[in-house]
């Protein structure tokens, strides 16, 4: 996609007559911490300014300005994603939906919140809990992240596994599309067939089709108990095989995380924790509701029967959040030791152990050093490839990987990206997982609601 | 929409050297099965040919056809629709998709199915039960529509309030658009975000986008247990004061319905099953899970205190099913008694009580016999309006009483369909709830994909 366009001085100008002067930046300090999201191999442009709404009108003016004058938008949330969905565009203004962070509603018998997109997600769930509900999405940002930016990926999260991914949280969406015009799609019931599901449209479009201002989240009354159980493998061959046995079991995890040996060392380089240092790879599971403690006991004796060198099953609080802890710390254990680029790979839930060996291959081959975590009940990894600098040679390297990580997720019949978004980064990686006709369908769709490919073009699809 | 497209002899001769002509019929006694859905009193047009492909590629040839012939084309499953969603419409073609029923693959392991658009609800039921997995979305003609029809209306079912409606079961599809190219979205992973979310775009769309041939579902296990409850009370307010109990109570009912007065007398009529004929109100709920009689027990303790009549929960399966079936009958207890019109309106579920109390209004007003049954959980209800006769008089007071209900759904900020689809009876009460930006929205969608409007046009949005 070629991009023609962008604001100069003299649109800039324009702008200030539409909204307060003082949601637009133009200080080049300031507007530094705006160019990059977290996915460092995403080269970032450089924008004209950034643009801090306040509220709907505004986002809703400067649409209406954007399109009057050509100019590219690149929405933001707190820039925690992996993918390069917004960074910065040359020419661009950037919209950061920081302080749009008003919790409009709270319907608590209904159990439904009206939020605005700059709220971060884990106020929600501070906002809700004393009215004894919850917000079940829960990226590993979500103390950072906002609900914008959760929407427009499509947000996972450790919860997954029983309560859905973000889409499965939302009954409707305020948003503002390409020409300034506010939609609201969906409403505040449960069910609701009328017309398209533009809501789900939105979803996971990475800020392509519209910005999304506001969502009516669906909260879910707080479990009753919670379980955890931890278990050792000395194999990948055996956990994945204690994964398969879970699955086959019936038991509804609430929690079904794995992380790999490397991953368990880089853990406990950064913090003791008593982790085995020796085991190939690490389960780590919750259950919740009345029957939670019978659950993670079926989970673990699972384990066992599959050859774990140890399980162990708990309902104690204290206990569970110590074994949390360890899988909560494994990302800032890598990112703080080593330049890591954060991969993120799906496939069917039985070919889970397949793609670990095939990464410690690939590992292996190019030389990449990977520790492995993941979403093991949704089949979902992050392999993080830690490198020695962000030189070139390293670079290259990593993407030689990151290639062969995705080519083998999509040869076990899985996806480039489970929860982070396509965003910049995996553009290419997507037409190897896509045909020319889904491509199509989407560029048709992009073209019905953005015509001048302003909103954040050359990402997400 | 002004439709000035339709096919013709010379036309159909074409389609012949495209498909085995068996596919073709053209035999006007034959043809006239496939005119209507199981809305009423919604006008049938006479189509030109009734088309029963057996695979993809001829569904493809089909639509590469209609194209080049500009011919409309309206996708039928096994006609249950209740809003005239696949009513023939003049000079089109109907598509029956009742011979593509293969299974194409049963992923055990990963609790995935890959059917036909034209295998029957209860038969994928059947077809994974021995594996310990069900399929959860039951809508209410489970045993005789077909998955298709109930993608195409993102159909619902008693077993939403726990486990989602159809759209929350789907991985991917497979579509044939309207210019005969198939389209295979999502795939075989619980997550996916790569690229636009075109399963869910298309789930719902009623045939108006595409025709979906093809769906890997999401199956789940088989609950270890079920237990029900049935409660009863004098009023609709002590019942609405006992279903926001049972919400704010923080148990996962798997299953929870209503039945109000004139159900209650109307099943009674057709079959003896000793229900209290006094009663404004019933409420039947399950569990499932380990601790289902315990959540059961909870909601009838929810039913006792709000000031139910009677209350009985029970974890023995022959009592559960004589309680279900109650609510089971209500559909045909009214049909077989009534020339009958199926309402389906949705509100946040706190304001049942406020709706049931406007239905029972309208139905003084406007002398039109309601008996109202309903998905509590999702607040969704069916108010069924009781005919004398379908001679236009009734048919008069019918719409203007459906009308009313819509437009009291709406005015609690609910939904003129929770379950049932906008179709061609729903069109106008659909411009009721959304406004201009999101009915413009969705026509541009619909242009995007198919611009000739061929494709069940003036249905659904």
């Amino acid at each position: 996609m070629t991009i023609d366009h962008g604001a100069n001085m003299n649109h800039l100008e324009q702008l200030k007559d539409a909204v307060p002067a003082d949601i637009v930046v133009t200080d080049p300090d300031l507007m530094e911490g705006y160019r990059r999201d977290s996915a460092d191999l995403v080269p970032a442009g450089k924008p004209v300014a950034v643009l801090r709404p306040r509220c709907t009108a505004h986002v809703s003016a400067i649409m209406s300005w954007a399109t009057r004058t050509n100019t590219i938008v690149v929405p933001r949330g707190a820039g925690t994603g992996l993918s390069g969905g917004a960074t910065a565009l040359d020419g661009c203004v950037v919209v950061s939906m920081e302080h749009m962070t008003a919790i409009r509603d709270f319907d608590v018998a209904n159990h439904t919140v009206v939020v605005e997109a700059g709220v971060v997600n884990a106020d929600v769930g501070r906002a809700v809990a004393s009215a004894g509900l919850f917000y079940p999405p829960d990226p590993g940002s979500f103390e950072v992240s906002t609900i914008g930016g959760n929407l427009a990926t499509n947000a996972g999260g450790m919860r997954c596994v029983k309560y859905g991914v973000t889409r499965n949280s939302v009954l409707g969406l305020e948003v503002v599309l390409a020409d300034g015009r506010v939609l609201h799609t969906g409403g505040q019931t449960v069910k609701n067939v009328a017309g398209l599901d533009l809501t789900q449209l939105f979803i996971g479009s990475e800020g392509a089709l519209g910005i999304i201002t506001s969502a009516t989240l669906r909260l879910r009354p707080t479990p009753a108990a919670t379980a955890t159980f931890v278990a050792t493998f000395p194999t990948l061959e055996t956990g994945g095989r204690a994964l398969n046995a879970i699955f086959a079991s019936g038991v509804t995890p609430s929690m079904l995380e794995l992380m790999d040996n490397a991953t368990i060392n880089a853990v406990e380089d950064y913090r003791r924790m008593d982790l085995d240092r020796e085991a190939a790879l690490l389960l780590i599971g919750q259950a919740d509701g009345t029957d939670a403690l019978a659950q993670v006991e079926r989970m673990a004796t699972c384990c066992d029967e599959a050859g774990a060198d140890l399980s162990v099953a708990t309902a104690d609080p204290t206990e569970s959040d110590m074994f949390l802890q360890a899988r909560r710390l494994a990302g800032w254990a890598t990112m703080e030791q080593f330049p890591t680029v954060v991969e993120d790979v799906g496939v069917p839930r039985t070919r889970l152990a397949e793609l670990l060996t095939t990464i410690a291959e690939i590992s292996r081959d190019t030389g990449v050093r990977i520790a492995t975590v993941g979403h093991a009940g949704d089949g979902n990894l992050h392999p993080m490839l830690l490198l020695p600098d962000l030189g070139e040679d390293a670079r290259r390297r990593a993407m030689e990987t990151a290639d062969r990580i995705c080519a083998a997720a999509i040869a076990l019949g899985g996806t480039i990206t489970g929860e982070h978004g396509v965003g910049e980064l995996k553009r290419e990686w997507l037409t190897h997982q896509l045909d020319d006709i889904s491509l199509d369908v989407q560029a048709r769709i992009k073209r019905a609601l953005d015509p001048a490919l302003l909103l954040n073009p050359g990402r997400g699809f």
